[in-house]
């Protein structure tokens, strides 16, 4: 089976296994647990941040994010492809009391001229704009790369009228490897960033929540209200230390394979891509013109042995990840090819 | 002066306080405010629903609806510009816990389509689609009338996939009036509506909410949790029972007002109208091509004696209401005239 | 029937109407109702406090106090009889996320010391003591007046450790004819504070929630967002400036008429008072040793023409009011003793 | 160090790790899991329950079961010493708009008398009851086991009118080995019940919750919306898998161990035990007649190596686990002896 499902189904290495079996532990929830702590640090330095905490999921760090940022009746903004207002069960809304505001987008990138808009006229009628958020890459939208000039106008502008700014980094660091510009860099001045352990990473549980020191400390209290405080979490922090000593050269192969497998189908009959396809580990296109679905497309390929996603009616998501090799690759730009010769066959 | 800002600021007729001044009173909460029943008895008949609810205000309307729908975690489908949406202080989520999906329009008015694709696929991951509400008329897009045949096509998609159907019918009367449809036909077999008596009927506080017998019962104990439960309320009903009897052809003067102004004004240059302006008793347009915002054309009308309201940055809404006789809409026309020709001037 | 079952279901006297009916009004959510907002400002001075919202209930008074003074995880300490904790239908906890630390009491009256334990130690695993709310008076407990000296203490106690002081003054002005004692001395240095019109004032709607500037504005955001916002509300408003005026000798009344019945049944085999009772217009006491429950004994006055209420198994309360004069009373005492008389005589 | 603080301290053992290293993971998420999947089966069957799912800590497990007993404005019924009310940062009210009723008692156990005097009388104003939690054993009141036919009372009782019953069973196995009665016969005829991981069974991080397949259905969604969902947990569900083969025994040394200490202490003066201390691993006793505060004497032991815990302002907790053997428990009488002696010197 080549597995381009998704890039969270890895599992771990028997190095990272050894790692987590050897880890010095304590109670995370009293502070006293040295790997989990050392994790922290790390990737508070990595961001630039002043502290970090770390969280048994990503859709954990954007939660605490938003009910640390917002009261309820605050508004937050994002992209209408984002994780946040799709895919985290209307978590701000059922948890936080927080409304979304999702801009529409193509690829998940939304202007400074739509924060503008959207920000709203403050008034008792209105819900408070309160968060903006970036997903970096977009995880819906095929990986794409926010412009990093972007991002720092829109964080100034949302933080010159009060709000504040946050970015979901799932995938930060397959926008580092693939730009060259440090994690540091990306998130400088923002309100709060995270990184995913889970995801490219290679790690079984987690992610690191980052902002200032009194952000994180408000963030602890949530995580443990929500019931995400562990206790001996250091063999889990293990494997993050692990893989960030380890796997960023991974995440750098995952995007190459992913441009790969671009450039292998791009002139395929019937796929449609983005112009930003290609640009991390992500590759999203749409089977529309075969006549097809999508779920029909991803059955067919995994007839032969290769496995992507259905994320909606037409459109198709592989995810590159350390499971999944050149020669993966290859093949799997090979049964995808094949399959839709098949398919365009029957509309002709 | 002129107010057209809206219909939300009319004062009592000295026939409405006298019937307010002789209602029978007794305590609401206990079910023995005979005129408050009587009220509500009236205005489900007139919905041709089991059972109504006196509340505060059409705010309290649409959130204990969404209330008694919902639970936490689940979304519901409105319109972009709704006043759900857009000015409700964010109570859906703040109170509810629910999200809300806007689709986007141009004057209130979604379609089948879109409610077919805004529902999501049942899943963990996923908010639960729960309830779709309609606006009739659309309150901020210029008063426009949704057809009934594709209110019921939505309402039957929605309700055959497990959603509830709700009418905002805070101006649900100016359509009934505009288009001869008797309110119960607008209303069969939503699971809620309702209409307000504090815009065109010119009561001073209050709206009515219609369902089904479970459903009001619910809906009465969110609203004593919220706060709207009241005591001798018949002060207020009797208002409206007033209002029923009295002011039902003021609503289709109203309604020939906004039409009257909108003719006197379609061909004003610099003025864009939507083509399904002056539908009801609403009329909005930009001044965009005037090369200002609609504050400052809200304002330069002002000194003229006319008030008319500017809901976005270029964007005005005049709205017709018992207090503006024929004359004073003639007189609107002619200040609104010779502002924009002012502005159009400075521009050329 | 001599109607003591609360002093909530008195109806408007035709001073009271007249006054509605001539009152001046406007658009109270633009500010601009001068009648509400004269009562507005007739309260924040009477209570001493900077500025005042007119809300359609109590209920609502404390729930946008809960609201404005807590976050979602926040605890609030109030009397285990109070009315926030049993009479609200959880309103704290359903939609502003905010525990109850009921405090166990005989009348109502809790202790300095028991709020120095009820204070938590600041920690992440423990809610965040908040606010402390004082009933003055006391509603279920049989209208026990609070000694001004000891909420002077508990106020400064809890200030001083970060929390806010409250007070559901749904009968204050009972306590400050009983007493003597302005309402401005009770409310001072109180974080918020508001009084009932639709209790022993005699109006059909309405209750004024006072605090600083800001926290007025605050409140006036979750009035709206709650569905609370009016129209032309000085209709009501009216009423309660007519109260104000011609109803203060009134509960003056109330209280001396609940005193009379005190003393005309304090005597009762079989009835069982708290030394406190009588203190103002209300009268609890229990009939456990008739062998008898509460609701059997109200059933048997009410054949007889005088409503009591059963507020628990054995718990009756009466309620002086202003529709019950001095015979009243005397009628309602012989029958309570006569009834009494009746179940000892089976009892033995 | 022999550290009696509490049995969530305690680290993986080698043969725990070994577990780890070598489990088989998938994705939980997607139910792919097979050692997560392993342990849910084997806790479901152990509790004589449908299913189970697997949670990062036990405070997920209390209040995903609330989340999906109740809808807001609903209210649970606790002893007023329980994890819920007390330490879990008000998750109840904050996430799942519920009001907490704490029953008073002394040591965790309340009675059926209780349950029936709390339920409440449906009707609009008040909470709706709707679950009833009982924590085997009590945490914070000595590790007092509940007597199952008390339990079995409270559970028909509370059933019979329209509530859940729950088991907060973070030591439930403690009990089990206590009683010899089987976790199955505990939970039989509760809706929910879970047991803790990383207490006495010595597992750095987890939970297990257990219910009917619908409920654990909805509890899912739950950790989802929370941020509780991992990926490949099976390296923590093996840590799981090995303390139910390996440490059962371990709990009845735990318990063996609170009992030896609380015989080798009982007779000591000043200290004061409850008449049902030492039932399982935790003992609890006052200082207050030495005439000092708990964590005064908790600083003292600590001078001598042993760690204590100070849970009230005069109350010890020693709780039993796998890093004290029974020379530390000897070593432990021994310095709380001395300490004592010291300290009732100084009153003398």
């Amino acid at each position: 089976m080549i597995d381009l499902f998704s890039d969270t189904q890895t599992r771990p290495t028997p190095g990272m296994r050894e790692a987590m079996a050897r880890a010095e532990v304590g109670d995370e929830q009293s502070g006293s647990d040295p790997t989990t702590n050392a994790l922290c640090e790390r990737v508070a330095a990595l961001l630039g941040q002043e502290a970090a905490v770390f969280m048994p999921s990503g859709t954990m760090c954007n939660l605490a994010s938003i009910l640390v940022h917002c009261r309820p009746g605050d508004e937050i903004i994002v992209d209408d492809q984002s994780h946040i207002y799709n895919t985290e069960a209307a978590g701000a809304a059922a948890i936080g009391g927080v409304s979304v505001k999702p801009l529409p987008t193509r690829v998940g990138l939304f202007t400074l001229a739509q924060v503008e808009a959207a920000i709203r006229v403050p008034q008792r009628t209105a819900p408070r704009s309160r968060l903006v958020s970036i997903e970096q890459t977009t995880s819906f939208s095929g990986g794409t790369v926010w412009d990093i000039g972007t991002m720092r106008l829109i964080r100034d502008y949302a933080q010159a009228r009060g709000l504040k700014a946050h970015i979901d980094g799932a995938r930060l660091l397959n926008a580092v490897v693939a730009t060259g510009i440090p994690a540091a860099d990306y998130a400088a001045g923002f309100d709060s960033a995270w990184i995913d352990l889970s995801k490219g990473l290679g790690c079984p549980v987690g992610a690191v929540l980052c902002g200032t020191r009194d952000f994180v400390e408000q963030a602890w209290q949530w995580k443990y209200r929500l019931g995400g405080a562990m206790r001996q979490s250091g063999v889990l922090a293990a494997a993050g230390l692990y893989a960030l000593d380890h796997h960023m050269t991974q995440l750098a192969a995952d995007n190459a394979h992913a441009g790969r497998l671009h450039r292998a189908i791009a002139d395929v009959p019937g796929l449609a891509f983005d112009p930003t396809a290609g640009q991390s580990n992500i590759l999203c296109f749409t089977v529309e013109a075969l006549g097809i679905t999508a779920s029909t497309f991803a059955s067919a390929c995994l007839e032969e042995g290769v496995r992507v996603r259905a994320i909606g009616t037409h459109q198709i998501r592989a995810t590159a990840n350390l499971d999944v090799d050149g020669a993966g690759i290859d093949r799997a730009a090979e049964v995808i090819r094949a399959k839709a010769a098949q398919f365009a066959a029957r509309v002709a």
